[in-house]
């Protein structure tokens, strides 16, 4: 900086004005620099920018499993938001591991990051009472907790469980069985929506359609199709399954084609994220679009927001409403032909 | 540190020794500091650390796309090898563009990581020598430099080339095509094992089935729809394709469906990388194993190497062997009864 300070002949607090896009420079000036900085491929130093500003112009991620693509695509989104004004990202993956998790909190904290992204496996607030307690900002991305005032970006899980479940109505289904997520919000909503949808058709409630497993964002494929032999194994086969996400459901396809029995007729299933190779699958599987893309582009705007804003911000809640995406995975034959659902029910 | 070393009555620098590894210290001071620390679970500040080490603790990542499950597996294995250490990874995508490329490697090096794991989209030297220009070390993984003295951690591409082709010949196809990748290590040196398997098997090289598109990391199953429907249109149709990589293969299977034809007895497909969902596929994808996470938890390692060596290390270069992994896209029925096409080809 001194450099271009000596070689413009003004003074080295001008130019990191210019730079911060300080309001305090007269317009001839601020082109004269920008100019002579862009000529010589100047890249401020970000550690030294930090010194004045106070910022790190780190954000933090931290997801179940990258490896999963819903949090992939996220962190594409996320990344590419941030990424615009000069902020990087770092990543940190809990393994769907409360304990991990907390250490990766723990571990990005003492980074002084302008701010911290996360999915949290937790089944309680332990952790993000933790986040609490120091003064960086946070947003919490999918999973939202009721006793925590804090940002959150995130879909109406309710709404998916309903949307999933009466789908699966419409196509026909009347044993509906429930591949359930963890005890956190994305797994309770999705299954008070499921219970929703079947009450409001007349449909009874079997708690042994409901199962659940350890883990469903990582080896979530083979936990599907091991809660998919649970079903197989109930007195009465279900005739439809929603999965609390898609690897889960693309298991539970597994182990029904291992079984000798087919998609959709003998037994349909739609899954939640619609992840991108979904319409190339076996039988292309019918989701839940929860607008992840938007998800992770609207964290980013948050969490700039946030660190740009001079006045503290009051926590935002931002809710994205998801969408059916039907695919050949529950379209039954049956369908086309059966009797208004709702009437049926009332037998 | 200073709370510390005040209620242990000893030194800062005492504390911070037993915190850096430092051989100075007696087995009872550690152990006291050590037990002391993990009690009130005190997470030394990496800035700190890093004023002492000189170190920033973070390494970073650049890779053409993060949802391609690829790249995501390489992420997730090297951020694991690093974490354990206390490095974080800091991530950005090129979006398979050598300008976007070339911003993200300065923007980075702006912040003084203490190493830099890029899986390069560009054609030609220009970011590698500007990462060169730099003190701080820097890994390529996948694609590698031959002009470029460097660190690498990547498969043997001919290899997974000549494998894929080989495969294809031995289930009985004998037109051949590539849809190919970019001009790089990856894509030269697969065409290369391509064009190898085929003069061996006294096949013909016939430049009319080697098609490319300008994207094969972003994108991909559109750009591998769009080079198949090319492979269609030539006056005799291939009855076999090698994929430069999976997402591609994936689309060409399906250009190949919507033409009303099957995989694999009118066309066998075959990638490359051995994705996660490969099985789960319409028709199960056949691919070559390129030890993904054998990459990146070796970058991991090379980077620690390099950064915990008190001497300048000259550079490695570590090149896994690609693997067959046989699926249903090149099961043909023609293949149980074909020939030996060595002796075949000799027509």
């Amino acid at each position: 900086m001194k450099d271009i300070a000596k070689e413009l002949g003004v003074s080295v607090v001008t130019i990191s004005k210019v730079l911060r896009d300080h309001p305090d420079i007269s317009d001839e000036t601020r082109e004269r620099v920008l100019k002579y900085v862009k000529k010589v491929d100047y890249q401020p130093n970000i550690l030294a920018r930090g010194l004045v500003t106070g910022r790190s112009y780190l954000v933090g991620l931290i997801v179940p499993d990258l490896l999963h693509p819903f949090f992939a695509e996220i962190a594409k989104s996320l990344s590419r938001e941030i990424g615009v004004k000069g902020y990087s990202l770092i990543i940190a993956s809990s393994d769907e591991d409360p304990e991990v998790e907390a250490r990766e909190i723990r571990q990005l904290q003492a980074r002084h990051l302008d701010a911290l992204v996360i999915a949290s496996c937790a089944l309680n607030n332990t952790s993000i009472d933790q986040l609490a307690l120091h003064s960086n900002p946070y947003v919490l991305i999918d999973r939202n907790f009721s006793k925590v005032k804090s940002n959150f970006v995130g879909t109406d899980d309710e709404a998916a469980g309903r949307i999933a479940t009466e789908h699966l109505i419409q196509m026909g289904c009347r044993r509906i069985a429930h591949i359930s997520g963890r005890s956190n919000s994305t797994g309770h909503g999705r299954l008070k929506g499921y219970q929703a949808a079947l009450q409001s058709h007349g449909l009874r409630y079997r708690e042994e359609y409901v199962v659940s497993r350890p883990h469903v964002d990582a080896d979530s494929i083979e936990q599907g199709k091991q809660a998919m032999q649970m079903l197989l194994e109930r007195k009465v086969r279900p005739d439809g399954v929603f999965c609390y996400n898609d690897p889960l459901a693309i298991g539970a396809m597994e182990k029904i084609f291992e079984e000798g029995l087919s998609v959709p007729n003998d037994i349909a299933v739609i899954g939640c994220g619609n992840l991108h190779y979904d319409s190339s699958l076996r039988v292309p599987l019918s989701s839940i679009d929860q607008q992840n893309v938007n998800i992770g582009r609207r964290a980013g705007e948050v969490v700039l927001e946030i660190i740009e804003s001079k006045v503290p911000k009051p926590p935002q809640k931002i809710v994205f409403e998801p969408a059916l995406v039907a695919r050949l995975s529950t379209l039954r034959n049956s369908a086309n032909h059966s009797e208004n659902p709702k009437r049926k029910s009332k037998k």
